[in-house]
């Protein structure tokens, strides 16, 4: 069954500042080129009942694909090099569609 | 813009009941019978990194169909009569795809 991988979060940079831009274009540009990867999308969250700015979503066909990008090498460098010191916070959530 | 909202939740049901499942086959009735409402879809949360256990999702073509939503008397009903006291705990988030 294909897995939706998803993580609400907030960056540390000023929301429409270009430090936050280059993150996005930087994360698409990554994330998209890792087998198994689909229906890669970024989604600003605009509710105010949650302090989190912005989703990232993609889609995997099975475990087995979702394992293989958690421990892609370009995936582990992103989540090293740019998604710690850059996130404030963030929430992942994993979804089957009944 | 259309907007996507969701809800992640978790039912005081136990996972597997009957509750449970009558508890989703009213919600999808009643929901996707209010107008506007598009692509309900109802999935489980299966991340070890959230205690939440299921999500509904559904979209919305603009601020008014959501906002019509939210005011329809089938919604009201919904939120009184069934959300209120068999959720447990619950988050809402609202996306706008970039």
């Amino acid at each position: 069954m294909s897995i939706e991988h998803t993580v609400v979060f907030r960056l540390v940079h000023e929301p429409g500042s270009a430090a936050e831009q280059e993150f996005f274009a930087t994360a698409r540009e990554t994330l998209t080129g890792i087998p198994g990867v689909a229906d890669f999308a970024i989604s600003r969250q605009v509710s105010p009942k949650s302090a989190f700015t912005h989703r990232f979503g993609m889609v995997f066909a099975d475990q087995a694909a979702y394992d293989a990008y958690n421990a892609h090498p370009a995936h582990v460098g992103f989540v090293e090099g740019r998604w710690v010191p850059e996130v404030a916070e963030f929430q992942e959530y994993d979804f089957e569609r009944l």
